[in-house]
Formats: C-alpha cells, sequence, structure tokens
C-alpha cells in the first residue's frame, strides 16, 4: 500500500496527462465506469433518496439495462493507462423503428475540452455501425448543454421526454 | 361463424355506442390490444421493413418491454363490451430519478372526441399512484400533436431524444 500510494503520488495529475489519451475497451475498467457513473448520476436525482435507496435502485437498474441487447463499453485512458471517461453503448430494436439501434447510454468524462469525448462518441458509432446499427439514439435532460455537443456532432432531436408528478 | 357475423351486424356501429363507454380490466381484451397496436405502431414506421421483418422485430420489442417491471393494461369497450381503445403502463424504476415511475407505453383509442383517452390515462395514474409510482413519464414523437393533448393533461417536456443515421 505505501509502495502504491508512493507510485501514484510520482505521476503527473490527469489533467496533464489526459491530453495523449486514447480509447481502449471498456471490459478491464467497469469498477472505475461505475464507480464514477454512479457519483456523477447523483447529480442528476430530482428526488430524495437516502445512500441505501440510491444505491439500490442504481443497481436495479443498470442491471435492467443491461438484460437485453449486446452492450459495449470504451473507455478513454493516459499513457500511464488511467482512466479519463467511458462510453456504454448498447445495441437494441428501436421500440418506435423497429431496426437495430445503438442507444447512447452514458458518455462522461473527467477532463473537458480535450476532444476526449468526441472520440469516444466516434468510437461507439464505428463499434455500431460494424455490428448493423442503422442509427445511434440517445436521451438528454431539457436545458442540459449537452444537446448543442450533440447537435454538433450530428445528432437531432426525435422526440420528447414528458412527465408527470403523481 | 355465420352466426356470429350476423350477430355483428345487427348491433350499432362502435362510432355510435362509443359515448357510452367504460373503462375496463384489458386482459380480456389482449388479442384485439395488440392486434390493434401493431396496425397503428406499422404508421410510425420510418425505416423500410419487409412484413415479416415488422412482425418479427415488433414481437421482439414487445416481449422485451414485458419483461421488467410491472404492467397493467385497461380497455375502453362500449355497451357491447367492443373493444374502442386501450393504454398500456408499467411501473419500473427510472433511469435518471431512480424512483419508481409510470410508464405510459401506448394509448390509443379507435374513437376520437368523446374522452375515451382521457379517461384511459386517468385510470392508468390512478392505479400507478396506488402502485406507489411517483410520476408518471411517456414519449411523445416531435410534432405529434399529441404533445398538446398531455400538455393539457398536466405533463410537461422533460427529456429530448435524439438520433442519428449511422
Amino acid at each position: 500500500m505505501l509502495f502504491r500510494k508512493g507510485r501514484k503520488a510520482e505521476l503527473p495529475p490527469i489533467e496533464e496527462t489526459a491530453k495523449d489519451f486514447r480509447i481502449v475497451d471498456g471490459e478491464p475498467y467497469m469498477g472505475e465506469i461505475f464507480e464514477y457513473d454512479m457519483e456523477v448520476s447523483r447529480d442528476f436525482l430530482r428526488a430524495e433518496l437516502t445512500e441505501d435507496e440510491y444505491v439500490s435502485a442504481y443497481t436495479r437498474v443498470i442491471n435492467r439495462l443491461r438484460a437485453h441487447g449486446t452492450h459495449r463499453f470504451f473507455a478513454a485512458v493516459d499513457p500511464y493507462n488511467r482512466y479519463l471517461g467511458h462510453i456504454w453503448v448498447c445495441i437494441l430494436d428501436d421500440t418506435v423503428d423497429f431496426v437495430p439501434t445503438s442507444y447512447i447510454l452514458d458518455v462522461e468524462t473527467k477532463v473537458h475540452g480535450l476532444g476526449i469525448g468526441s472520440a469516444l462518441l466516434k468510437r461507439a458509432e464505428e463499434w455500431a455501425r460494424a455490428e448493423g446499427a442503422r442509427k445511434a439514439s440517445l436521451r438528454v435532460e431539457l436545458n442540459n448543454p449537452a444537446v448543442e455537443w450533440y447537435r454538433k456532432r450530428g445528432y437531432s432531436e426525435r422526440a420528447l421526454i414528458l412527465e408527470k408528478p403523481l
């Protein structure tokens, strides 16, 4: 443990190394991917949940999402193979078009402005195209600036999610 | 068969009887519900699919949707117990809020302007509230006039579905 700690301290911070990122298979990074996702997802919560309720609901939702379709994770890593971000993509028949569709379930990066998100998205789209997906689809919360980010990358509005408190 | 045909011909058309509709459990009407849904859903198709591809994809999608959550169907019927429309609602933890959410998966009516859709929606919401759902959520295609219909019934925009051809 002391050695590990020491080694870690010797490495430059990811903010300095991230510019030399590369995109790799996400499987070896699943622990970091879901740890980071669980942290980020908490900020989108509108309901008041205890820590236990959140962890339990988060786990149920993730398992449900993974129960159908072909899933693939890609990670962005720095030259020391440290996790910088990820994308989660899943191919399923669309519920409206009934064609094979790649759902972008998650894109997250720890360092911004270096093109990491774009590179992850591009890799996921290439993989999905090769797997036979005819379109990519994703959900963005209203007023999330990510809408503009996706628009610049070829995405356009298709449908609305409406909600009502009960 | 002849008898059935004869009896059917004696009944007034549903356009005349629908005003005296009532909302009932949808289970006895599942055949008619999915027959009608498959017909209506075809109009939303953007991809070109053969009849076989459509039926196969439709069945896969419906089975996938029914694999998780608590599902309930309600049907609207006329005084002769003839199918007039239905609503399909399903309770699941939301993927963003992580709270029990009632997804309105489908609302369809054969006769319009009589309040059948509103009555189906109200019944589904009441059921979902009693089952512990904290909100109702649904997807509407952009520019579908149904957006206004839902807005008048208390729904507001929460998120966007973005798409890109691959």
